[in-house]
């Protein structure tokens, strides 16, 4: 990309005023934290590239803690990821002119082929913050200068509970992050979920839909918490009976024996994730992120939560995990909204899409997260960036 | 494409002032009737997607005719073709939300997910005019406000003659479609089919070109009837030796016995067919149409015509297709064609080509047909309507 | 490409002022010679088609002599090289409607389909300049009414030596060919080569850096005399051991018994070579060219060349050449330099890239490669050229 002036155009993005920055944000927002891969995916010294929000990261375990630089040597360019060199435990090489770094701050230390630069010392590439969390990495995009705000903000309320025990599965999805984002907190979009193993294996009920009465949606901005919208289930109007032309044609699932409720609430918060409560039942929430990899392909990072008081609990809540909740729920519920999405993309890949939609009450949750990314979003990632 | 102000550079355009209707035509011409697939490929109840001048629709035939929609949800984008749901007879459903809409005039008649919707009954998806005849489902691709003109205006003159026998064979072409029409009516280019199996099959002669008398081209532009140029071969100048500095190195095949005439006479006609006349022998007439998929592919019509007065006659017709001109012409005499087609593409896909061609005396039809299209196309597709 | 206004964006030239055709020059330089293929590799009555600097080819050899044409008939743009159709030894025609061209001037000297054009006789197709050389094929890339200068002016000095024998081999490589040339003059670089066989092979020292003194680089840059810069090793300072942190973690190849020294200079030549003396051993000079094809690729002819008074010594050397050189330091030593080059493309084919390098004292003789090429390179090759 040449210039950034082109990224979006500027015709378009003045046409929704109350959320251009969130048309503007094909890269994700800048500034905010993103969970990027699984800890123990990163053992101790191994060193891992990854790409979020278009920038290309490198990671490295020392000493217990996840460090980042950016993947690119300040000479010619070259990724050090091509060929890893690391001479001594806390610097990294490059393996075209031996310019090393400390992974600590990122300071350009030593020249292999050139001991006598001024460079050395003067310069530094790009570190990241990195924090682990739940048996999350997470990375903070942002600028130099940016006050770094705790992990808290950035993610779901409850989810960094010390006694909630996370599973957690990873994907990558052929869809720009917001149409991920954007499907997750649809509530009638539960139409395409009504023939999910999910829904027999849990004995659960399934409307065909259900609106959000949007006077009832709590828009969650308070300074210093996290930005977000939570959609109360209790305050919907479910839909049971699919009719055309008067006649029912699909029919929700409702069972009498549905006690207690499941899926009690969804969700949104910035920078992208979704929480949805007692999902995929009852005492469990799922808590998922739509993580920008570059325009049109994000991280589907799904991770369950269960509130666990012993070791015992825990590991029963980790079988129950692998043995039933990722065959039947993520790999067959969430694979249906992963299709959605892709669909969705050959819509939204063009900006002009976003004008062209044609959105109903029902998309009001929708609406309303677009200009809470407008109002709070800390950045917004552009080419230059990258 | 994300602005339709840079579909063809304006600079180019202002250099050709006679034809840049023509040249701005990369998706072909809007505001008329296609033939997009065949009949019997379409029976009662069968939904078939296809794509004309850059345009998705979906077909579907119900008690017998042919209805077309935009393939494509008004709601959020997506394709219907993605999971075809049809709950009633007339109507589709989108698989994403349950947005329903009539056939027969695209309205959006109910919501499964949102039976509420203020948007039910006020909406309509794009509906497009089908008609069928001889065998080919024709679409009119069109405004909605479009006068539609009936479909004897856009296909070659006698066509539609009732005691015309058709049949059909259909290809893909890696070209833009102008490319495909400009090859058909050349004069010059019967020199790549010197090697073609049917010269001998058919024992006919074959020239190694043959130059139109330009003053005695027939410009058909009459009010009401079809836009087209008929050139009888009767006034060509035929070449039958090609030689290299007074030397013969190449021979046209004459035979002292190829009566009556094979091949009498070219016509090409608005939007994009051809009417070759007497070929691939005496007595049949070839109409072909080079009908726009996108920019840098056609979809190629074939269609061979004879006159059958009864149902033995039209037997033998279709087993003669079947036996003989399939194999030695469509396949082996056009795809000659075909490749050449390919070959012209390298060069005109660039828009600057168009006016870096030299063309010579033997091309004064090509430029007259341009300057027909420019003067009696009734619009140009555009990237906006797609 | 449709205008060549957008080739490079202006804002980025503006900012090195110094060396903006340099930048410039994705295509390579205009009015220059290349080596395009092996003499070898086109035999008589042969006829091959290549591509240098973006533009499309054709050669063939006519009583020894090699000519050659700008591969694309000047009626509708086909390329002759689809289907070569040679009636007479020095014409070519065009395979779609017989136009036909001296390889001689590139006249078009008959139309076969039409053989009465007023186009006849009048109109030519680009030639373009050939000479042999060393059992290379050099082509110059130029503007037809450009002055030719000897091939003696764009070969690097002592190339043409009468009793130099030179052996060859020709490689395409996936980046651009200023990529190449700038690692190959780099005289840091030599850090990726102390894993490679040759210097076990040659039993030769090896430093990991070594800096040039830039007042002592020669700028050669007399008028009618090859353009380059020389850059003598004696002048250097070697750098032998690499050091993190103070600690030596990287050492370069030092023996006592390396006498006579290996590799004492190199040199870097306009429009794209380099002459490395006494590599990849002592009596040895290598030659290599980075010859653009596309912006993204070019071929990588290199060269060895060692005096020999006599067949018997021309013989031993073309087995020392297949037998060791090739395998041991073309394909060992200098895929290394290949490696780096894919690697660097990745950064440099952002043209921003060239601006957020972050060149160091080492590089000096770069820099002045770039300005060289500014000041006197004839011409940069440009879409329109294409």
């Amino acid at each position: 990309m040449e210039a950034s002036s082109s990224f979006v155009d500027e015709a378009l993005l003045n046409r929704v005023p109350r959320w251009n920055r969130y048309l503007e944000a094909k890269l994700g927002f800048r500034n905010h934290w993103y969970p990027v891969l699984l800890s123990r995916d990163i053992t101790e010294a191994q060193v891992v590239p990854t790409t979020v929000c278009g920038e290309e990261i490198l990671l490295k375990r020392i000493k217990g803690q996840v460090k980042a630089l950016r993947n690119r040597c300040l000479h010619r360019g070259v990724k050090f990821s091509e060929k890893v060199e690391s001479y001594t435990e806390d610097t990294i090489t490059c393996w075209y002119h031996g310019f090393t770094y400390k992974w600590d701050d990122g300071k350009l230390c030593d020249i292999l082929a050139s001991p006598d630069s001024k460079a050395i010392g003067r310069r530094k590439v790009k570190t990241y913050p990195v924090q682990e969390a739940k048996g999350l990495v997470f990375v903070f995009v942002g600028d130099d200068d940016a006050k770094v705000p705790p992990l808290s903000e950035d993610v779901p309320p409850t989810f960094l509970d010390e006694d909630l025990c996370i599973q957690t599965a990873i994907y990558e999805v052929d869809s720009n992050w917001r149409v991920g984002a954007e499907n997750g907190f649809d509530g009638l979009h539960v139409y395409i979920h009504r023939t999910s193993e999910l829904v027999e294996n849990t004995k659960r009920s399934l409307p065909i839909g259900h609106l959000a009465d949007s006077s009832k949606l709590d828009i969650l901005e308070t300074d210093g918490e996290p930005k977000g919208i939570y959609d109360l289930f209790a305050h919907h109007v479910s839909v049971w009976e699919g009719k055309v032309k008067g006649q029912t044609v699909v029919t929700g699932i409702k069972r009498e024996s549905d006690k207690p409720t499941r899926t009690t609430a969804a969700s949104i918060w910035l920078p992208c994730s979704l929480r949805v409560d007692n999902f995929p039942d009852q005492g469990i929430n799922q808590y998922e992120w739509y993580v920008p990899i570059t325009a049109d392909k994000h991280l589907y990072v799904i991770t369950l939560g269960k509130y666990a008081a012993s070791d015992e609990e825990r590991a029963a809540f980790e079988h129950e995990f692998w043995s039933r909740w990722k065959p039947v729920s993520l790999e067959n519920f969430n694979a249906q909204d992963v299709t959605a999405r892709i669909a969705l993309q050959k819509f939204y890949r063009n900006d002009n899409a976003w004008l062209d939609e044609m959105l109903i009450e029902g998309d009001t949750p929708i609406i309303k997260w677009r200009e809470l990314c407008h109002r709070h979003a800390r950045g917004v990632q552009k080419p230059e960036h990258m």
